[in-house]
């Protein structure tokens, strides 16, 4: 049984070359086992205004026609994973970039929704991903990093959404480890008061989350964040610290646990 | 002891769907461990030419300021290595995409010159392959498909020669294994009249390389070609293979051995 630690960061501090780097160190300085995942949203949107590819969101999320899965796989799969590993292993961390059809340890299907086609959108499949290639990574001393991109096997690539691709890896190493989830943001946690950045709840129960919302406390962008942060502890994660990029290794956070 | 086929395709075969398609199913059916090593020099320029990024060549050779390294990143490393990928899980074949950054498996120099400054093109320093790895993924069933990115170990992503990466990697493997590479190109094999495609030469030992030279048979772009496979040899790969890559499972081809 090993403690392991899965780290999600976003397009706000991959996007920002001083924030970045500073997460990096911090990073390299956690014991491994640990796992990061990543977005980047804002950067793939600036590469499809370049090559004039229209961008076109539905509910906050990004629908993925087969040019904008295009230029998805080359901004998470390429440019911000490689980037990422060649950072790391400056640092001495054993960084192998993955995406979710490396060594098939990610598998979605394409989301079928009546209202909407979503394009190349995937969402993982119950025990589509492969803990036990993740777990033997981890025992070599490799720290995995994940782009959020998955694959239906048949062929096709699909844009997962990050904190949900991070849910499901999390949850995956839960069986025989005590993991800790940490989604990164930009904000210090969930707050109390949205006018207020000091105002962190410290901690949040699935019963305080169902108060939370129905007070209009937390708002549209925090509320499938938690909701993934409770997913996680159902599939088994310890707990599910959501924090600043900033302050990965102080305590500054909100907590998701039982 | 394992017989491994080390096998490096350009971007004649991978700008091509039909040709991909069939090379794939042809990969596919070869039994492991097997390796891939991928260029994609085509798509990279397509690519440069949308985004405006100027390309430019010396010796045939590209030289790589930072928009191209960005460029070559997102192209090799992104959209062609993961789409090999999910490609080849559709296959059965369980593909893990590479590049020389992750768990720091291909280390290189960044190439000085006093003639020209060729950015961000590195070669790959002496020991700098980590066969170990890449044994102990074979060992697992897993398929390495490695795009011709490398790293310095400081951070920075650099861009290889893919005959050169496909070489190292194919030596490094040999320790303890018999290793034939394969470099599949337009051509059906080194051609002993270039105006005759099927003057195929069958069998090319480095004395007999060259008076090929000599004679000047073997014409500008075969020749680095050419001494890649000898390098490879003299690194203690088994035999050299040079063929088209609709010829994969055929025997057309020309045969570099001692």
């Amino acid at each position: 049984m090993s403690s392991i630690k899965v780290i999600k960061i976003g397009g706000n501090v991959i996007g920002n070359p001083e924030k970045l780097e500073k997460f990096l160190d911090d990073f390299a300085t956690l014991p491994s086992p640990k796992v990061l995942i990543h977005g980047g949203g804002k950067e793939a949107t600036e590469l499809a205004k370049k090559l004039g590819v229209e961008v076109k969101m539905h509910q906050g999320r990004r629908i993925t026609n087969k040019p904008m899965l295009d230029v998805a796989v080359m901004v998470y799969g390429g440019l911000i994973n490689k980037q990422l590993c060649a950072s790391l292993q400056k640092r001495g961390v054993n960084a192998l970039g993955l995406s979710g059809a490396d060594a098939d340890c990610v598998r979605a299907v394409k989301r079928e929704s009546k209202e909407i086609d979503w394009g190349y959108v995937g969402d993982v499949i119950p025990g589509g991903v492969d803990g036990s290639f993740i777990q033997n990574l981890l025992e070599n001393g490799i720290t995995p990093v994940f782009c959020a991109l998955t694959h239906d096997g048949n062929g096709n690539l699909l844009n997962t959404n990050a904190d949900t691709m991070a849910t499901e890896i999390a949850s995956s190493l839960s069986a025989g480890n005590i993991v800790d989830l940490v989604f990164c943001f930009e904000k210090k946690g969930v707050l109390l008061n949205s006018s207020d950045e000091d105002s962190v709840i410290e901690k949040i129960t699935p019963e305080y989350f169902e108060k939370l919302k129905e007070s209009e406390i937390v708002s549209e962008g925090m509320i499938p964040k938690i909701e993934n942060a409770i997913k996680a502890l159902e599939g088994g994660v310890s707990k599910v610290l959501i924090k600043s990029a900033e302050n990965l290794l102080n305590t500054i956070q909100t907590t998701v646990e039982k």
